[in-house]
Parts: C-alpha cells; structure tokens; sequence
C-alpha cells in the first residue's frame, strides 16, 4: 500500500456497542441460516491453504510486477488465466493508462573524508541525476519540518539528507508522520538549491534493503533525484556526521520515463443469484514495487480476497444474493491510478456498489473489523464481528477507509469496511527486496481468509442497505 | 571467522570438574590479590563502553576492509594510531604477503520459463565467468555429497544449483557441514563440467542479503565463477525448479586478481614486568569482507582484545608479570594469511607463548570456558571460570581450538582457551552486507569485555606454565 492510508487513519480503535441497539425500528436481521453458512465457510477457511497457493503462484511465476512495467501487463495475464481457471463467472479487465517509469541503477558512497559505499535504493518516479551523478557535501536535516524551516543559503549546492526514524505500531500509524519526507522532501529541498535528496528509509527494520515508495513532484520545484539509506546506512552516515567533519557524497541515480501506456484492472465476478447488477467490491491491488515479489505488498491482498469469492463460489449450493466483484487494481504504488480509473469509470453506478473492502497491509492477522455504514446496518457488521470472534478479531469503533484503492470508490458515497490487519513487522519489509513469500506465514493467511469469507459472504448475502 | 573452526570444534560441551583437584604435587596457586585484582577489572568492564567505541570508530571510520584491500590497509594505519593513541607500550607491525581479489560486479537473473533477477554475491576468490556473463539452464543438487555422486553427464555444459541449509545452532555447528558446498563445491562442479556454480548462501537468515565467505580451487579443475544466493531468492528458485520445467539463468560475476601485495598484523603489547619476553596471546582479525563493515566479524574480536589489554595496563598500578600480546591479524578471510604467517614468523620463539586466545565469533554473549592446558595448571582455568561465573560463563570440558588465527600458533604446541560465545545469531549476519554496528549489543560486548580481563590479566599474572 501506499501512504494515504496512513495520513488519514490515525484515528483511535476501541471496542464498540451497535447504536443499532437502539434504534427505533427494528433492523432487518442477518438470517440463521445467513449465519450458519458464515461459520461453516470461516472453520473451511481455516483448513485452506487456497489463498497462499494464489500467492505462491504469483510470487514464483510472475514476481516483481512495478505498474506499468513488461512485468505487471505479465502479471495482468496471469491474473485474467487465473481467474478463469478458478471458475469466477464472469472474467475482464478494465483499462487504466499509466505512466511508465523504469529505474536503471543507482549508487552511492562517501568519498570524504571516509570512503564507504551505501545500499541505496531510487525513490519511486525518481528524477535521475546527471550522467555520471553528483557529488556534494551532506547537510542533516532531522525532519520534513526542519527541511520547510530551514535557510536555504545552508542547502543550496548540497545533498540534503533527512534522518527521520519511523516508529513501529500495531496499526502502522508511525507511517504518515515519516512519510512526508519522502512524499514532499525532495520539492522542498529542490526549491532551496539542493542537488540531491536523500532519506532514511521509512521503515522499521535494520538490514540493509532500503525502502523505495513514490516520490511527488511538485510543479514549482526542480526535479531532482531522490533516493532512500538503507536504516543501517542512515545510521553510519548519522555516526560519520557527528564527527563535525565536512561529509561529501557522490551519488548517481538512473532512471527513465517511457510515456504513458495502458495496462487494466483485472476483474473477476461471482454473480449474484438475486441481485446481480448490486455488487460486493472487494479487492487488492495487483502491481508491487519492483525490488521485491509483492508478497505481503500486495500479493497477499490479491490472493485472500480471489480466494475468499471462490471459496463462497465452491462451497455452496447457490450464489450470494449479490453480485462479489474482485477488483486487481492496476498501478496503485505509483499514485493508486488503477482505482482512481475504476472510481471515474464506475462513477454512473456507483449506488450499485452495496459495501467495499480492500486488503492491503500485509499478511499479519486480522484483529479488528471496523466499518463505515448505516446505523440500521450496523447490527450486520456487529454480526460479522461476532462470528470472527474464534479469530481474535474484535469490533473496533474507528471509522473504516476502506484502503487506499477502495477508499477511492468510497469518497463516492460506497459505504466500507476495514478487516483490520497486525501491521507491528509490516515495515520491516515494505517496499524493499525483502518483500517475498517466505516472510508470509501460511496460518496468518489462513486466519485472514477466514475473517474475509464471513464478511464477504453476509455482505453479498443480507439483503438490506449498507447506505 | 571462516570455516575452519567449525570443522574441527564439532564436539561436545559439558560441566566441568578439573583433573587438577585430584593431582599429586599441591600445584601453584592464583594468588589472592590475583583473584581480587581479576575481580575487580571484571566489574570495571561491566560499567564500561571502550570496546564499543573501539568498535564504532573501526566500523564508522573505515567500514569495509578486505584482506589485500586498500581498505585493509587503511585499517592497519587506522590500527596502528589507535593502539599508541591507547598508550599501548610497544607498537609493530610484522608483513603479511597477501594475493589482492577484487570484486566488480555481480549479477543474475532467471531468463525462462520465469523472467526474475535474483540476488546473489560472488564467493570471495572466486573467478571470473566470461564477459557478458553466462547463460544456462540450472541442475539442482541437494549437497555438496550428491555433487560427488552425480553423473556428470547431467552437469556438463550447466549451472550447478547445491541447496543445502544451514542449520542454526548456539555453538554454530550447523556451519562445518553446510559450508563445504561453498568451499569445495565449485572444483567439483568443474571437473563435471559445469559453466558455473551457485549455492544456497550459508546462513541462517531470511533476507535478500547474501552471504559470501571463500571458495578454494583446487589445481586439476577449470575455475568456474562461484556465486551464493540469498536465501529467498533461493527458495524461490527451488519452487521454480519444482515447476519441472527447464529453468535457464543468467549469470555475470566480473572480478579481477591483481597478484600480491604486502599487508601487515598489527601487534600492540602491554609489557610484562618480571618476564616480559614470555607473552600472551589474544587477539581477532582486523580483515573483513567486502560486503559489511564487519562489525560482529571481525571488528568484535580487535575491539575486545584492545580494550581488554588496555583496560589491564590502565587500571593496574603494575604491569602484568607477562607481556600481553594484542595481534591484530591480516586477511583471516582469504585463508588464515595473516595468523599462517606469524605462526612461521615465530617458531623459533614458539615456547615463549604462554597461552592464547582469540575473539573471532561475533559479538554474541560468552557462556562457556575452554581451555587446552596441562593438568597442573588446569586449576587456574576453573579459577578464571569461577570470577566469570556472575557473568553466566561455565567451565566447558571441551578441548580449546583457540580459534581461526591463535589456532595457527596452536599447532606449534601453545595452550589455548576458548571464551565461548552465543552464536546463535551469528549466521545470520556472518559474510553479509548486514555486518554493520547496530548489530552489536553493547550490553553483552561489556560483559565479553569482563570475561577477557579476567582471562588475560590471570594468564599473564599467575606465575606458572600452562604446558
């Protein structure tokens, strides 16, 4: 995933009494047998290793897929084969145009007064540096505050490095914080003369894999290159700068813009028996950063919610009442292009979209489930809860968001819930090499695929309103 | 360190009760002020952080520091102004004659049925492939063994995959057998015919940081390059590879000899004051690999060895009766180069060596004393292990090796102890670029520091003979 999740749910989580409780008229129940079936796909979830051989697959056979690449149009046919030899009723794919950026090398060492080279990795939509790099001297900037603080005459000529550490949460919320040095430094220090930008890694791990995730250009500013430490390496450039010594950097960054070109979300439905033309979206996103496989970003997230439609599809007698869509969303590391396309595209039916979820923060255990919906329809969601309670996962009173791709559905009125997911090792990995299969363990995806089958199913089954 | 120890020391730990108890002469005792004084510096250590800043500015200064390396000798400057910063009282060097390896680049990929690159390292040592690299479709091999079984009609004209795990362990005996698809694989994959060798990385993480360590060539095979993965990547290639289809790489390793050049030990004393031409001798290796800035290998050992001996000579209002002999030794990773040449440098002093020990395991706590001394002097020993005991440390009854270099001059008849450490974690960092500071615990290297003043101060003080 991507920061904006971050920056907008930094709200707290607390244990929740349904106003539905109270409300005047008397809300329209979840049946027995609605819930029946619900337990009985939860406990076959938890006998499934369905999801982890969709990630297997995906992680061996496709790998690193960076939107708009060779290898996330691969990645689209894999998905549209998958989807069909799993059986899903309807398969297609809708377009979304990306702009095709490619990263070609990057390197970086001290020179002076110490020579030492440094694990880097090119921030996402980098600007390269010129042929051959720069070579400046080092100023430490703590934070993206301090860098919107500072005096330009100290920055001008110099790399710029910021320093700031990312603090590890359950709920990720260290994130946005930290962030934003990655998001907007580079503008900043771009318009007070910097040559370069670098930055510690937002992440919480200490090995040396850097972090990348995207950087934005701001129209007014330069574009200059910028690129992540290694959170070891920021910590001996950090040692190096105590010394009080002049430190110099050469560091040349490569990377190429190719145009726009058009590659597709991926699509797969289960028809509703009852109401097809309602749907149940549900989702995650298909490309990952380039330096890993997409395991846990997002190759879990596409494997849960495909294995959770097929397995309600595979084990009943008959369809939901409505329709489940899974949508692989195109791009979403590089700006969430893919469900912004979706949302302008489904802008017309967007009534039709009954509720939404997304998965994509990893593949740590679900622990709470949060929602966005209807005071009357809150008592379904309270429901759901309840039969995931086996799994550890409680009700929790924050506002959902949906994700980041399905929160771009949101903003349009669709209501929404969060399965929400143990992110406390999530930015170990995230956005670097490391992000492959075996930092996903198979129970945790089972217990993920549980949670998923009961929500998607009472979703797609209840016959009331979310709104 | 590299392989040798583990080969040898794969034998059994236990509690110890000394043969000396039992012998017929009453034997020379520890005196009381000896065991006061030990005590003393041990609590001393325990507040104390000059290992540690030893340790950062070896790391932080010069980094990365391969034997034969302009960095190893920078090291050995760096080294020779720290020990007479310290005060030591004698400062000397004696030559090493090194054969100069570098590394230039290194790179593969799986180009069919799959398209991935995969991170790997050259082995130190390791030849070059052709320019431009090779390309060939990989034969798996379990171990270096089924290497030795294998009809070599199946490797001819291939890459050689051996995928055997190292298995973690406190003492690290899962390393000796492991490692000799590293050592001795790429010899025996040649005389069978193969393009090239890769192996599984001998470590114990999960990271994409692959572990490098030498590989030996033997004279009557063709030198074939000789690359690890990281782990990952090489689960991922065995998932491919259990697909049954034909899997292709690509494989470029770029590196260059450059024949001999000269490096040094470098040997810092503290002079006995009674008999000053017998010494004891401690010490690590100031080489490192490449790839790290060889913190937890070696730059633990030179950190605790210099601090342990200056912290004796600072405290101390006399000198030790014998001289403590600090050897900082070049290129331990190349082949033991520079321990082989002071053990040929001093055979003819070979009787004046007291005793020895070396640091060379990482920077793990130290549980367990060993020793490879005569009967009547065995008491000492358990005297040693009986101040240590408030730091966690047992008398072990297994017979000192006295590590990778102190072994060299062990061999020519010099009593040995062994302070033995956790090693559990080792292999997870051992040969990586991950073999940086924030690694090392400060915490457990005062309490290594504790252990070594108390060795090192009783074995230069006791008056007797540990032959």
């Amino acid at each position: 995933m991507n920061k904006s999740f971050f920056l907008k749910a930094a709200t707290s989580v607390a244990f929740f009494v349904s106003a539905s409780a109270m409300a005047q008229q008397a809300p329209l129940p979840v049946s027995e047998n609605t819930i029946k079936n619900a337990a009985m796909l939860r406990d076959k979830a938890l006998k499934s290793d369905s999801a982890y051989e969709i990630l297997e697959a995906l992680t061996t056979e496709v790998g690193p897929r960076l939107g708009g690449s060779d290898k996330e149009a691969e990645a689209i046919q894999w998905a549209i084969k998958r989807l069909n030899d799993l059986g899903f009723d309807k398969v297609y794919t809708e377009p979304v145009m990306v702009e095709k950026w490619q990263r070609i090398s990057e390197r970086a060492s001290i020179v002076s007064p110490y020579t030492q080279p440094l694990h880097i990795t090119a921030l996402g939509k980098s600007a390269a540096t010129p042929k051959g790099g720069v070579t400046a001297e080092i100023v430490h900037i703590p934070t993206y505050e301090a860098l919107l603080a500072a005096d330009p005459a100290k920055i001008e000529g110099k790399i710029v490095f910021i320093s700031n550490r990312m603090e590890r949460h359950k709920t990720g919320k260290g994130y946005g914080p930290a962030v934003q040095a990655r998001g907007k430094g580079a503008s900043e220090a771009a318009r007070k003369g910097a040559k370069a930008i670098i930055i510690r890694s937002i992440g919480t791990d200490s090995h040396r894999l850097p972090h990348t995730g995207g950087v934005n250009y701001e129209e007014d500013a330069p574009k200059i290159a910028a690129a992540a430490l290694s959170n070891p390496d920021a910590d001996q450039l950090e040692r190096m700068l105590k010394r009080s010594k002049p430190i110099t950097m050469h560091l040349d960054v490569q990377t190429k813009f190719h145009g726009e070109v058009e590659m597709a979300n991926v699509i797969g439905e289960i028809t509703g028996r009852e109401k097809p033309d309602e749907v149940v979206l549900i989702g995650g996103h298909l490309d990952s950063w380039d330096l890993g496989t997409g395991a846990i970003d997002d190759g879990a997230g596409v494997a849960l919610t495909v294995a959770a439609a097929n397995m309600i599809q595979d084990t009943l007698q008959m369809r939901p009442r409505k329709t489940i869509r899974v949508v692989l969303f195109s791009a979403e590391e590089l700006g969430i292009i893919g469900a912004k396309a979706y949302a302008k595209a489904h802008e017309a039916d967007i009534d039709k979209h009954v509720i939404g979820a997304e998965s994509d923060f990893g593949a740590g255990p679900i622990w709470a489930l949060a929602s966005k919906v209807s005071t009357d329809s809150a008592h379904v969601i309270d429901k759901m809860a309840q039969i995931m309670g086996p799994l550890g996962v409680v009700r929790s009173a924050r506002k959902a968001y949906g994700g980041p791709d399905i929160g771009e559905v949101g903003k349009l009125g669709m209501p929404a819930v969060d399965l929400m997911q143990d992110g406390t090792d999530y930015f170990d990995l995230h956005h670097t090499a490391d992000d492959t299969l075996d930092k996903v363990n198979p129970e945790h995806l089972r217990q993920n695929l549980a949670a998923w089958v009961v929500f998607t199913y009472i979703a797609a089954e209840w016959p009331g309103d979310f709104r």
